[in-house]
């Protein structure tokens, strides 16, 4: 295999026998995809670089790697500075950097299948004053170059039970046909993976940790629908469950398809839909409706099946997780441990409950110095090992039929330091200022994220990313539109009315850069609240994840008492909850952990 | 004078004739004002409405009149439900409405004066489907039938002199010129009044209560300027403070003036030049940048001698403020006193400082029920009795040479009932928790709103106003860009980052139809604040305001020690600032109300 900097040559020179100035590079799928399958891991092949957000843009003379304040440290560790430029993200981004840096009259190309039509328009006036033009490649250049690329997964298409997803999918296509009646539309494009999994209760194999499966789905207004799949995926049970009001089509005709509705309105999610599909669709004669995917918000909202169902799944998570606790507790003094063994044995113990599907993630199993670093992914290259003085975190979560978890923990190796309990102890607060937060419906995730941050704030202190992401049911586990973080945060701005029955993430964090990493990390529902004498509707969150949170760690003199007091219901509902999926010594190591805090 | 009922007919007469089915009326001036002189207030003279904020469109056979929760109460008790249907912001708005409302191939009036290019767009574009379409109007129809319509005002301008504005018009203008000049533009039109008075060190009479004058300017990049004034208005004194580099010209030139830039690239603020602007530049074969007017954000940034005149003005204010604080605790409970005379007593003791040059705004003496209008304006008409059981609310501030001033207290006539020190403590921790807030330089205004909420939505309440605007310096009570409200806040979005040297109020409340009313307000400067073993640049507020919040309304057992600590440390330095100002009896009373809050 060619080293990245072999990769860029070859892409250079390919760019300039197809007669192009540069080519961008974006981390994404023709699904605009946040978790992309192999075969579109054009960013990571080409650099080096192993973040799940990014993008670069390659000029004949110099190259632009683009990532968030998350992968500041990884980049300059994986990407090469002999190469590429780094250009932080929000501070810059392609279309910016390409007004400044292209060359006049120069051609840039872009591949249609993995870029908005916003995009295409904003790089365009960007680079428009030089005279330099966006150029729609016919097939993706680094394809071309890429010898070992894999190929799109051909796993096979899943039934997922109405039972346990709470609502046929023939209600939830009807809800859809609805929905586009009131707009006076005749179908919708379905661009997202999980929005399809959802909308035809299936799920699929073909992206890592998410059950979802490459495809598109075109929505009519009477509910029925065209679903482009490759016919391999489908087998009879699945035929079976989809039902004769959906038509089962080669992904292949999709783009044909999309060149058949002149006259028509149809509904394309102008952040779901890339630019290709929107140009089809114009040049097919139809009126687009620009308008969200009606599944984004209905998939948010979770019915009562898929609550009792994350509620067993976290019951059960929440023990296998508890378990690790105890093992890493006792293992971890005695040395040995490395974070690839922790993570192993993590897994280990998810699976022993004989229903796991896959973790909702790669775990992040992240030991001392590591542990700064938000997302994190440890490899054979970086595994570290456990030592004393460490704080150990680990944020994981399962995929179960019946719910999608997500939840981290941080325990001490050895003695922690004052610091790290007072760091640890204002993430707490800040954690409890969420779990305990009441808001008149409406409320926007912005508005209460600074609850969150507030102790850190105090102490000058501060974490570089969201507070909380929505999360699927058995589907991503990361999900919108909801979103608790800050207004104009640049993983995606939290401007979504929060509304009962969502769920959320609550996760606020410290990292002190080449020290140790903090976080603390529970799912919660939103849920309607009653308050005497209130003139609004109010809302609340449930706390969902059931695990003990490391006790050493606190300094129970910096708790309020009304906090100290949301700890101790916490523990006291933690052993409660797990008690019964207990065996008797882990009871007692539970017990012990669950114990009031006192103050 | 005809009734509004009359008027409203008159109009449609006058429409039909013009071949017109509807007609916009907003209420703004040709400048995007917030607070317009008497000769643009088209919509009160036309519906009744006082507000100030709004807008309403006519239709042949149906009418509606657009106003925010703010004014939800006043717009029924003032304008006839007979002739208007009331049009709820930001649920539905003129274009939405139109959209739905206007005939098929409808012709819609609009001044072009009065609204920005994006509002005529979005309205266009709701009436499209319909076949209907916007028509721009030469003169406005309701000037026409308007018989006895205020002139604009002919009152002369006034230099600011640049020891007080703290910076040269010449070093302001020359900032300007920079700016242009990294954009490679070559001038900007400013409309907005408040950055004209800013930029040119001059001050007006054309607006009550903000000291701004009718007129246009358009920079070039060299710093000199065009001042586009009615002739009358500019004497010697002015012209040589102006200079040579300020070319005066006829306010009556400017749309022709701004045919006069083909080939050139002229910046224009979307959101503060209407229409005519943009269309008089583009036809005239300009290039316009949509940027925002920079002033907006230079005039934010207060210099120091225009804080150190704000710190002089907020003493002098303060004292006034508390002798009429202490005359309505004596008055009050005699009988006698009205809103209007307590308003007018308090204008005495503000005129006696000597140094008022007018109000801030129109003062809001609210007692009992009129309090839970947060935008109460008192009249002969609604003018009530303060009585024993009311709460009195009275927001006001003062124009002086070095600083505008706002502030807002509650005063209880008679024994306040256990609800009304719930909730006024509540409303105190809100606004102790704007005041201590500390957050990372960046951090949005629409970050940190929710901390004054919060102790009211524990108990199910809220308030729909924003948390704080910015203030100018002998300038708009109101001035932007920076805010603290939700990020979606009707009134403007609170997405700005607060930055040091801005001033902004801190003002939470809260309203109980039908009952009473709550706000505390105090204005605020953003301050940088250093933190041992901070790793972020972080800012605070530092409180301007001084004046005794009233303690008997005060349930202290709802403090928290550290709220206890702010309020006690806020009244010893009120006791402080304000006691060199006062008479010895003043000064006894001012102690009592200053005394430590105990707990």
């Amino acid at each position: 295999m060619p080293a990245p900097s072999a990769r860029l040559a070859e892409l250079r020179d390919h760019l300039a026998a197809a007669g192009l100035d540069g080519f961008v590079v974006p981390l994404t799928d023709e699904h605009m995809s946040e978790y992309v399958g192999g075969y579109a891991q054009r960013l990571g092949w080409l650099t080096g670089f192993g973040g799940s957000a990014g993008s670069a843009v390659v000029l004949a003379n110099r190259a632009a790697i683009f990532t968030d304040g998350r992968y500041t440290i990884q980049v300059r560790e994986q990407v090469s500075a002999a190469d590429w430029e780094y250009a932080p993200v929000p501070q810059t981004d392609v279309a910016a950097w390409l007004g400044e840096h292209a060359a006049n009259g120069a051609r840039i190309g872009y591949d249609p299948w993995l870029h908005t039509r916003a995009w295409v328009e904003e790089a365009g006036a960007a680079l428009a004053p030089r005279g330099a033009t966006l150029v729609a490649v016919e097939t993706n250049p680094i394809d071309a170059i890429w010898d070992d690329r894999p190929a799109p997964s051909d796993a096979r298409l899943d039934p997922y039970d109405d039972a346990v997803a709470g609502q046929s999918s023939a209600a939830k296509r009807a809800a859809i046909g609805d929905w586009l009646t009131e707009r006076h539309a005749d179908a919708v494009v379905l661009t997202a993976l999980d929005s399809i999994a959802w909308a035809l209760n299936l799920r699929g194999r073909d992206v890592a940790h998410t059950p979802v499966a490459l495809s598109y789905a075109i929505v009519d207004a009477d509910g029925s629908t065209d679903l482009f799949v490759a016919p391999d995926k489908v087998d009879d049970a699945v035929r079976q469950h989809l039902g004769n009001a959906v038509r089962v089509r080669d992904r292949a005709e999709f783009a044909l398809a999309l060149g058949q509705y002149a006259g028509k309105r149809v509904a394309a999610d102008p952040e779901r839909s890339v630019a290709a599909i929107v140009q089809a669709l114009e040049a097919g004669g139809a009126t687009i409706l620009a308008e969200r995917d009606p599944v984004v918000l209905a998939k948010a909202l979770k019915n009562p099946t898929e609550i009792a169902g994350h509620r067993a799944a976290s019951v059960r998570d929440g023990a296998a997780l508890a378990r690790f606790l105890r093992w890493i507790e006792a293992e971890a003094p005695r040395g040995g441990q490395t974070e690839l063994s922790a993570a192993a044995k993590l897994l280990e113990f998810r699976q022993a409950t004989g229903v796991l599907r896959d973790t909702s993630f790669d775990t992040i199993s992240a030991t001392g110095t590591n542990g700064a670093l938000p997302h994190y992914h440890v490899t054979e290259e970086s595994d570290a090992p456990i030592l004393p003085g460490h704080l150990y975190l680990v944020d994981s979560g399962g995929q179960y039929a019946d719910g999608t978890t997500d939840v981290t923990r941080v325990v001490p190796v050895g003695p922690p330091s004052a610091e790290m309990r007072d760091r640890f102890t204002r993430v707490l607060k800040g954690h409890i200022a969420i779990a305990t937060a009441v808001f008149p419906d409406g409320t926007l995730g912005g508005q209460i994220d600074a609850f969150a941050r507030r102790p850190l704030w105090e102490a000058g202190l501060d974490y570089a990313h969201g507070t909380g992401h929505g999360i699927g049911a058995y589907l991503s586990v990361h999900e919108g539109p909801q979103r608790i973080a800050a207004p104009n945060y640049p993983g995606g701005a939290a401007m979504e009315p929060l509304r009962a029955t969502m769920m959320l993430s609550n996760e606020p964090g410290y990292y002190k850069a080449g020290e140790y990493g903090i976080r603390i990390e529970n799912l919660v529902l939103v849920e309607p609240r009653e308050i005497a004498g209130a003139d609004r509707d109010m809302l609340g969150f449930e706390t969902l994840t059931f695990c003990p949170i490391e006790r050493t760690l606190i300094d129970s003199a910096l708790l309020t008492p009304a906090e100290r007091a949301w700890l101790d219901a916490y523990h006291a509902r933690v052993l409660a909850v797990l008690t019964s999926e207990l065996a008797e010594e882990e009871r007692m190591w539970l017990e012990a952990k669950c114990a009031p805090i006192g103050g």
